[in-house]
């Protein structure tokens, strides 16, 4: 099953892909948040459809895409996950996750255009593979983690490198900036993912490829993943974990290679489908 | 006006103190949240109050205290921005404010336990003054920034310092675990706060005070913090800014001090309040 949330910012609805078509699913469901995740709302949703095929209304192709899911409690991100990004970046290869957050105040649709925020020269990004957690997860093992794993979605983790790096503190200043979160098309759920380890991701600027990597890569894998970050705290139903992302950001190249005004970003990965961006200055917004 | 929350964890309901009196006002408002700040819910509550004076219902003293605002969509906290306690954890004195987040779901209560997790041996105590914001803040001006502050709360910055330190990453790590922001037990409104540039905070383990410090040593002052966060987030309603512990905390000792199974931590600052709380082992529990 394909979730995804549709029309305009702020008031996005609920819908599912079958077959390529958009549904509404409004009337069923109020929201893709964690109380649709807590209270078994996948498996509720899949019924309603399956009991409703071919009577529900269908959602044009031109409406816009938000985030598939509704602002989660937390983002979650895991650094320098891949083996070639952590060497790009000159930094050495973690000896257990890296891990940091996103302000959930970043999160926006996959078309919208990603903001370079004021004063910025050094916007960067990185297409990850991203996780959304299904059930209250509090020390799991990681043989029981894929239980607690409502679907997969496809996020560009934008990072401004002057913040994270060079502004004093944690990596968190260069993160959570406004429209920095783009997540969709689609929630997909575990079931129709294929291999999780095996998913192509690719991410063009310009029209030119700049990153083009798989999850066979990943260096810590989803369930550890899962597993490792409820031992520090909590995740809730709807939450996200970003698992990193492959060799080719701008910050790895020499010199480095940063968005400005104007230019365009598509991304994408296996299953997950497509992003596309327009990079807007603030100054010019 | 006092704000607080009361109740059984996970229901609790909103109420106000007048003169060390406890009131319900459920029947007004639904809880203090995002929406209750945002649509202006201070300003009618205080005229609810108002005009309801010898009216409202009571509540005892015994009911427990959560936090005074629900779930915010992030707690942001300022590192070393007190001199004295950047000496004695021997690092540099912060150029621009060091930010990170706690995850929100370590909030709890004033008085509630706090949960040493599993395998903690640097369990530490951190007392703050923390800032909930009253309307959507993104760049704005430091001169302005009052008018974005809905009020004033005492905050346990609590933290593991092998997670937060020695366990690869960010800060994220060891600050955001289950029961790791105790905030309470009343969000207080900036015009009976007083000189917010001029509150006295302190902090006991087991009735021997170990942090005595004042907001007059904040290296950032509120109205700083505030504007700096805008620039790399927006900052909504009802989130929360915590801006820094003074002296004294566990790392700083030679040897190292930090929280065991049955301590007692007891904190407070003017005007905010005291909290309460029997540390407990994951372990034990």
């Amino acid at each position: 099953m394909k979730l995804i949330r549709y029309g305009q910012a702020g008031a996005e609805k609920p819908g599912v892909i079958i077959d390529d078509i958009r549904y509404d699913v409004s009337s069923f469901v109020a929201d893709f948040d964690e109380r649709f995740f807590t209270n078994g709302g996948l498996e509720k949703l899949k019924q309603y459809v399956d009991e409703n095929a071919g009577k529900l209304p269908t959602v044009s192709n031109d409406e816009r895409l938000g985030s598939p899911i509704a602002r989660p409690s937390k983002i979650l991100c895991v650094g320098l996950n891949y083996a070639d990004h952590a060497k790009e970046t000159n930094a050495p290869m973690p000896s257990e996750p890296i891990l940091f957050m996103k302000s959930t105040t970043s999160l926006t649709g996959p078309n919208d255009i990603v903001v370079t925020p004021k004063n910025s020269t050094k916007t960067d990004w990185e297409v990850e593979l991203g996780v959304v957690i299904g059930k209250k997860a509090t020390y799991v093992d990681e043989a029981e983690a894929e239980a607690y794993i409502a679907g997969y979605v496809l996020i560009h983790d934008v990072s401004e490198r002057e913040f994270q790096l060079e502004r004093n503190g944690t990596w968190d200043k260069g993160k959570g900036c406004d429209t920095f979160a783009p997540i969709g098309p689609w929630l997909i759920t575990p079931d129709e993912i294929g291999d999780v380890n095996n998913l192509k991701l690719w991410l063009k600027v310009n029209g030119k490829t700049m990153q083009n990597g798989t999850t066979a890569n990943l260096i810590f894998k989803v369930p550890y993943l899962v597993s490792y970050i409820s031992q520090f705290m909590t995740l809730l139903p709807g939450d996200v974990i970003s698992t990193g992302t492959p060799a080719g950001v701008g910050l790895g190249f020499n010199p480095p290679i940063y968005l400005k005004h104007g230019d365009v970003v598509e991304l994408g990965a296996d299953n997950l489908g497509e992003q596309r961006q327009d990079i807007v200055a603030y100054e010019k917004l």
